[in-house]
């Protein structure tokens, strides 16, 4: 059998996890893309906000793309969709909530594109490939697995899912359907290995409401603020839910949550009495037992509702010790010390905090062990490629499918850029594809107007401008005045004043950010968006802008 | 009752954790200082090491100081004691390991002083004070609480503290003497609220070394290598016990781990056979079934022995699929994502890997719930004072007494640079002393000579060097030439061309660091090293210097 009758599995972009922003399977000329999300900058990324795939390898081939397949509407599984389809032509298939958060995206972007809707046991043709979506349940509705016949064999992707036999939507797992598909015979199993290393049943969805509404009836005379993910539209509709039967009116705070719920409501995706719904522009009509404020910030990120209520920044809400504060959410490893400042914040003010260690206010999206186990029994694929995680939940997982009997010859563990051969009785890695990532600063995506192309994101065309402060974390004030490196951006000559403009900007944003907290990455931001503005208006330019502050005393 | 007739205590120092790092008693014209050590920086802090108290309310007051007493031998408890001593002429108490591990540090210190050995019940006058040390458990030997007579009453002292009554060394908390302190009436207690947020007992010491015996037995035909804190003589104890029932050579390897190690094992701290312990250069002579490494990296640190060894940068241990690496601590918060990254390195050299959440390899060293409430009612104070944490813990610990009915008006939350004022009847806040923070570059600690004095400290006087890099992370080579800014340091002149060198000295140092991985801070490390030598040299000069990467395709 020659290479080019087996099917090519290859594993693009991504930060330490593989396979979650974009998967890509070719047969001979046909080529599918599953997902096009972004990864998060991790600390060795100062002054970057936002990470896509080098998709390199799908524009090259771009003649065999077929379809693009998104699972779910994560932005790790969507958010680099409009870059890449800047330069793509084939059609996009989603869930109807995916598909709506990917239409809130392309305001922001030039080329715009219509996204085709999917439900469960729809089936679509690409090229040689059949694709059907399967529904699963996960921490956003309107996820799907893939069951996908190729030449070879069938494919079945999971993409992130757990085993909520009792999600808020009424309508599990259609476990009949994966039987039917197991049953059929799979050839290649990929599967969501996040909570590969914890034993047991991940809690149902459910649970956490059953938690929230006992919390509700303990403070009736409180005002109550719960911290979630946007995107969790269950957890929300069970919060709505909650304080319809309460008597509370709801507030939606932080930018995204008020995106993403007017998007799902829209659609019917969450469900509520407009009367009950009121801003916050009108909190001081209600007293604080007549409140429920659902916002942004469960992270801990520094400019979210929470941590500006927090630190008393947020107009309008002054947070008291008649406010009872949920962390409706867990901890993204690297974020704790964050959440911890806002938590330490909010005592500070007086306000009773619950978060995760304290009660059941959050259950995972991901399957565990059990989990991972019944979808195995279910399926069982010939061959198994962990995906969705780090190499350690990758060989955990690996571990899961040995320990239910599969030959380790049959498993694959994929690393970054990796590309694995399937034929109909083989399974083994290739020569790798091209599969880093591209660097977007924070600018690009605020003011993109569409304009952004592909070499517009490489550090090395856009500049970098390094800016130096001495400020007091006393007086909070510039202790002397800022330095500037900038570096291929500004060649001497007329732009050479630019820097000393830059300088004067620096010096004016920190006086007029009136800041009073430690908390310099407002400062930071503020920074960011001027020194941007001004370098795009003076230099049509949009370098990377990398604020330093240096505390003294 | 006039104010100098009243106590004060004043909380000097930390980040974040308030208490840890230095406190301060004062009675009139005597005052005691309660340890005095280092915090750790964090993210806001580029190109910091190290962060020792403001103590120029102790140094303003140091005809006033009768004593230095330290609790315990943690960094964060005596770190910055040599500093410290540098102006003070005061006497030292501290147990012997303590004082042992303090003797350690001064040999990087020019003024040298002596530590007076204190043990269980011994008993010192400081001025108008009397210090009684009490044993207790942690998670280094020789913990002290403290009871202090002074002329308003007795304050109770925890330090850091757990309630272990199977202590690995046979000695547990003197139960006995606490409640004769109790009985007496103690009027403040301050107490540990690390754990005041987790419900029940933590486990004893002695339940790990149960975990590990039995990792050892399954795994008889593997290396075992363990990374665990340095400073938990009573982990390594156990491990050297349980390699000498197995019948395997125990290697110290790490730094810190060699020094604590050694010095433990002069004082009798630590017991074990010579003839069991070999060295790094001698692992070839043995089979991999008869060696245990114990060594540092428990914590991800990027350049500690197991992190080197993951990435295959290590001399003489090369990671394998025999390799069995255990790791006997947990993550402390902010260090999540540099533990991960090692696993995954490690799985990916093919080792088994165990860790916290896999099985019960570390236990805390701090109280758990349960022991604060015995410690509160069997010292019975009328008042509280919660410290060692951050304010959610402290607001927990403060709700623990309350449920143990003591009222709120007598307990009071602290916060850096606070001066809590008590009276044998009242206690309240008083005007805040001066109780911020200094920043440490690591050349200061590294090639300190004693010479360092206070101001020298201040980044204002040193200055800043900031060099931008742009580095291929596909190739691990510099794209263009660096980029360096400096400030406060070099003013125009014959030092103008040092700034040429540094460039050159930069490029040199990437050419010949031979990296291969995306770990940034080794290069970091390498060019912090490389340019304070140079700038030393040259302009006997060490500023601050931070290297930024901008990592390119």
């Amino acid at each position: 059998m020659r290479n080019n009758s087996q099917l090519k599995l290859s594993f693009l972009g991504g930060v330490g996890e593989v396979g979650k922003n974009m998967m890509c399977l070719e047969y001979g000329d046909d080529m599918i893309i599953i997902d096009s999300g972004v990864a998060f900058p991790n600390d060795d990324m100062p002054g970057i906000d936002l990470v896509i795939p080098d998709f390199s390898y799908v524009l090259r081939n771009k003649h065999k793309v077929k379809a693009v397949v998104i699972t779910h509407g994560h932005e790790d599984h969507i958010g680099s969709l409009p870059y890449l389809m800047q330069e793509l032509n084939a059609p996009v298939y989603a869930s109807r909530l995916s598909a709506a958060l990917i239409d809130n995206k392309l305001r922001e972007h030039k080329k715009k594109f219509k996204t085709n809707v999917v439900k469960n046991k729809s089936v679509v043709k690409a090229g040689c490939f059949t694709i059907e979506f399967v529904k699963v349940t996960h921490s956003i509705s309107g996820s799907m697995a893939l069951a996908i016949t190729t030449p070879c064999g069938v494919w079945f992707h999971t993409g992130d899912f757990k085993m909520d036999f009792t999600p808020i939507d009424g309508e599990p797992m259609d476990l009949i359907r994966l039987a039917e598909i197991g049953k059929k015979g799979v050839l290649l199993l990929t599967a969501d290995s996040t909570n590969a290393e914890r034993p047991g049943f991940s809690m149902s969805e459910k649970k956490v409401g059953a938690t929230l509404d006992g919390l509700f009836a303990q403070n009736k005379q409180k005002r109550i603020i719960i911290a979630t993910f946007a995107s969790n539209v269950h957890r929300i509709q069970q919060i709505l839910d909650i304080c319809e039967k309460y008597g509370r009116k709801t507030v939606f705070s932080g930018r995204s949550m008020q995106n993403v719920c007017e998007t799902a409501s829209k659609i019917g995706e969450l469900r509520y009495n407009r009367e009950n719904i009121t801003d916050i522009g009108s909190l001081n009509k209600y007293d604080d037992d007549k409140i429920c404020i659902i916002c942004t910030g469960s992270q801990g990120e520094p400019n979210s509702a929470l941590s500006r209520m927090a630190r008393g920044e947020f107009p309008k809400v002054e947070i008291t010790n008649n406010d009872y504060v949920i962390f409706s959410a867990s901890a993204i490893p690297g974020n704790e010390k964050e959440i911890g400042e806002v938590i330490n914040d909010l005592y500070k003010k007086g306000a009773g905090v619950i978060y995760e260690s304290l009660a059941e206010v959050h259950v995972s999206g991901h399957s565990y062990q059990e989990e991972l186990k019944m979808i195995h029994s279910i399926v069982k694929p010939k061959f198994f490629v962990p995906v969705h995680g780090e190499f350690r939940h990758l060989r955990a997982h690996a571990n899961i499918a040995n320990d239910l009997g599969m030959n380790e010859r049959n498993i694959v563990i994929p690393d970054l850029g990796d590309c694995i051969q399937i034929g109909t009785n083989s399974i083994k890695k290739i020569n790798p594809v091209p599969a880093g990532i591209k660097l977007i600063d924070g600018l690009d995506i605020s003011s993109a107007n569409g304009a952004v192309q592909r070499d517009r994101m490489q550090l090395a065309t856009e500049g970098l401008c390094v800016v130096v402060l001495t400020i007091s974390s006393k007086r909070f004030v510039l202790t002397s005045k800022p330095d500037i490196v900038t570096k291929g951006f500004i060649y001497g000559g007329d732009n050479a004043n630019i820097i000393e403009e830059a300088k004067d900007l620096v010096i004016n944003t920190i006086i007029n950010a009136d800041f009073k907290s430690n908390d310099w990455s407002l400062i930071k931001d503020a920074i960011k968006k001027n020194l941007g503005n001004l370098f795009f208006k003076n230099l049509k330019r949009k370098p990377i802008i990398i604020p330093i502050i240096v505390p003294t005393v």
